[in-house]
């Protein structure tokens, strides 16, 4: 472990150093420091001294690099690097990270990318996988242990093997081939390896050393398919807390592993891009995105949003008669909305959560659409009371504050309705919930919240309507 | 690895038997099962036939199924045993979990309790500290070797004492004490263990036995404060890809261990605390919650937004005048404290998060101010333009079509800085971002929305201002 360094005050210092033509010394600055730090120096600074950088590692130091970045990063990145020199950069990559660059690129780009490189066989499985399933994020399992080796060529196997702790999660075991027999040796790497067990290090140290693999493991674990989601994945593991789940095709053949270290990014990730959408974002928003990129990851939602404000502006206009008449009701009306609105969004948020967290299914809309009613007629009845309360002694009006407590009443169970189902909705059609949820509630309680109040006004107080 | 059950249909067979009085049974399928599911299974059942199963199990498997549940579950579940049952049960559990659930009771009880307990010890220094802080979520290291063993003692030490994968993530050296020091042997356990550096494994496996391990570990290790955040540890954790972290106090005396399957909780509850407190509720909102605990996670929310539409309420009576005069103002208002509210919205989230994930600090401040106020000023104009050109061909007046887009303009800049300001002067004073910010920032944009289309119109339109 190297330790940590204060990123931003050597990043001013290595720009002085590259102003002054000293490449060498930088690369060697980034080299005694944690990749974790010299990908962050590395990436704030201008695009062609990154190039100079690069050129100036061994392709080893910089694969660890861009391996402390997220895709987009990685591939800004590398801009300055020629085909080749990529190839030979990826080639030392962890496959899963190396399939992430890769899935940036243009096709044509990839493809030549992949020609050039030695150790594509690795990567190409990956690619056809979504970057957010099981597949996507796996990598292949480093140990696989084949169930005729005994105890103590298993661990003589690992002794010569192993690089360091994440290799040790746990230890695989797969149908062992004859290598005499030809056909099994030529089969695809996936082929051959059908997952039959796992064995701790505990068993393996502790079993006797003539004693077969097959005979000491256990047969009964837990695994993933090549397309679980990965939240999903993230769940399992945290659910039975394992270190690591293996990941297999439909004939059980072990395709990879996930571990629990690489699912602490899947999990800020997912936790993310949950809160952004809900904030009626694109989950690609980041904090100093290029204009450009900002401006098209927000928007269109806010465009969106101006459609339904016009559409509860419209209904608003409806009613210009009775504002003319009594014009104190353009005053009230954006507090019976906007209540409604934050009501709908404390219930939708809680069953976007509940969602992701799987404490919650389709099944259970009656559930909790009760205890949501229930919740919002007491938050309805309490508030509305103040407020009819409130507008009594400011306006001294009783007729308008009994109409304005019965729409906000009235408000509060539309926010229960649309809070529980537009989630719920939009999970059954396979969207996320997350996407879309915060503007359709919203809407639906400004337009009958404003259509609630002034409705009831019309007919009550300026007596426009029936 | 026992494999996941489908738990719902196995509950409706649970209580069947429970109303037969057949408790050993549903014991013993609770024993078979993982206590992952048996949990779950055991939390949903009615709290008297809870106390049955439990006084049926033995108080190890008691103790892993609690340790499946969080702090407030665990205290449901245990209300019907004794105080001399739940001490058994506490000395079976690891020393964390026990400190959460002793942490959930009255404070004399908890006194009563640890008196009772025979592993009070291990738990005692944990309740000292805040349950989201290190201290709080640290287990105690399992394996502590001493700097004067050798490899081979090591190893041996080892075979003998680990149990599970879970052990082997890092192994620390602690300075050694002389046996024969009576002094030495008699301190507390705090006082032993000055950490001195890490081997692994590998290390290990590949020293010469007679070496000592002063000579192979690494002395550059990363360890974190007693008091650390819980989110900043995880953030080093994967910052650095570490599987574990050492916890110790100021004079670097080995405390504990964090390490990175706990830490997957630790990150699933950080972002739901988040995304409920952007959703203005508390943070302690579940989602099948008894109605009381609905209520007081969501009210208090309600009625402080209650006040500030109250507030934005009576700014608009200000211009009762000019609605009277032009009552289609009315409805074209809540457009412009709408898309503020969003503009805003989509800042703060942006700066929030990326807060917690220490993306920026503050002093980023007034580079992030910079940012948004570009992205506020271009959106602004952008959709400013439509909204004019909208209010233009539907209302055909050039005057109120200007108006409203100016005004559109102007609260986009609002909402930029209100974004960025909220947020960024919560943490100034300590206060999560994530608490208040929605409120404060859809009030300002509401008010100064109103204000600013109502005040233009005013002036231009209707001519009473001025």
């Amino acid at each position: 472990m190297v330790a940590p360094v204060a990123t931003d005050e050597l990043r001013g210092r290595v720009e002085t150093l590259l102003d002054n033509g000293e490449t060498e010394t930088v690369a060697g600055i980034l080299r005694r420091i944690h990749p974790a730090d010299s990908s962050e120096i590395l990436y704030r600074l201008p695009p062609d001294y990154q190039s100079l950088v690069l050129l100036e590692l061994p392709w080893e130091e910089v694969a660890d690099v861009l391996e402390e970045l997220n895709q987009e990063e990685m591939a800004e990145v590398v801009q300055g690097l020629s085909l080749p020199e990529l190839a030979d950069v990826l080639d030392e990559m962890e496959p899963d990270m190396a399939a992430d660059l890769i899935g940036e690129l243009e096709e044509d780009q990839a493809a030549e990318l992949l020609d050039e490189m030695e150790a594509a066989e690795g990567v190409v499985p990956l690619l056809e996988h979504p970057a957010d399933s099981a597949g996507g994020i796996m990598n292949s399992p480093r140990h696989m242990l084949r169930r005729d080796m005994t105890a103590g060529q298993a661990m003589q196997f690992l002794r010569e093997h192993y690089d360091d702790e994440h290799d040790l999660y746990y230890l695989y075991v797969v149908e062992s081939i004859d290598p005499l027999d030809i056909d099994s040796a030529t089969m695809p790497s996936g082929d051959r390896d059908r997952l039959v067990g796992i064995v701790s290090l505990r068993t393996l140290i502790l079993a006797d050393p003539l004693a077969r693999l097959e005979a000491v493991m256990d047969k009964e674990l837990l695994t993933v398919g090549v397309d679980a989601d990965q939240e999903e994945v993230a769940r399992l593991l945290s659910r039975y807390n394992l270190l690591a789940v293996p990941v297999v095709d439909d004939d059980n053949h072990l395709l990879g592993i996930v571990a629990v270290d690489d699912l602490v990014d899947v999990l800020e990730e997912e936790a993310t891009e949950d809160i952004y959408r809900l904030a009626q974002m694109s989950e690609q928003a980041v904090v100093f995105s290029p204009i450009p990129r900002a401006i098209r990851t927000r928007l269109p939602w806010l465009a969106a949003n101006l459609g339904t404000a016009l559409i509860s502006s419209a209904v608003v206009a409806q009613f210009a008669g009775t504002i003319a008449a009594v014009s104190i009701l353009a005053a009230l009306m954006p507090i019976v909305a906007a209540q409604g609105g934050n009501a709908g969004n404390q219930a939708m948020t809680i069953i976007v959560r509940s969602l992701a967290l799987g404490q919650i299914e389709l099944k259970d809309f009656w559930r909790v659409f009760r205890h949501e009613a229930g919740v919002g007629l007491l938050h309805g009845l309490a508030l509305g009371l103040i407020l009819a309360a409130v507008v009594y002694a400011w306006l001294g009006n009783p007729v308008l504050s009994a109409v304005i407590g019965s729409a906000m009443l009235g408000n509060f169970l539309v926010a229960a309705t649309v809070g529980v189902a537009v989630p719920m909705t939009l999970r059954r059609f396979g969207i996320d919930p997350a996407l879309g949820s915060s503007m359709l509630v919203t809407a639906s309680t400004d337009i009958l919240g404003f259509a609630l109040f002034l409705g009831l006004a019309s007919y009550f107080i300026v007596g426009l309507v029936g």
